[in-house]
């Protein structure tokens, strides 16, 4: 469902070069997650299911990275040339919450 | 990758005292998982998407913690009073992909 025209220019939101790319990670981490909720289930080790707990959550970092660099290239470099100061406080806010 | 039935047993599983906590939390990170990914279907700014996998990334760290007390309370403690020396091998490389 991309969002309207008029809605892309207001909230500098664009056509993404990786949304298919995030769209597939995104499924792949939630069908591992799925697949460690039934590791728990089956009893299995608690060292495998943290192994693989880690692994969805270096997952889900590589797909924050692919988002960052792209917002980073697309919205920011957009944001700084039309002066939106919120963009840039946003932007902060969200490299507190990932690093 | 399954381990068999006999090797479960063999493999200081027991019951642990917070495996349905676990199940729900995992369960609801998948549902956040699931609405991130609406998210990013339906062209929401980007800087909302990653403060959302920021979080589901806290939720998996907290879920982490609480498997890995359990772990140390119950089958650390069990692998050390019966000198299993691969359990303890385990737990370093879990460390290793925790930290």
């Amino acid at each position: 469902m991309e969002p309207m025209e008029e809605e892309i220019e207001q909230k500098h939101t664009h056509g993404h070069a990786h949304t298919t790319a995030v769209l597939n990670r995104l499924s792949r981490a939630i069908g591992h997650l799925e697949s460690v909720k039934r590791m728990v289930e089956n009893g299995r080790d608690c060292s495998d299911v943290l192994i693989q707990i880690a692994a969805v959550r270096g997952a889900l970092n590589s797909i924050s990275r692919v988002i960052l660099k792209d917002h980073m290239e697309h919205c920011i470099v957009h944001a700084i040339e039309e002066g939106d100061q919120e963009a840039l406080e946003e932007l902060n806010l969200v490299i507190d919450k990932l690093l």
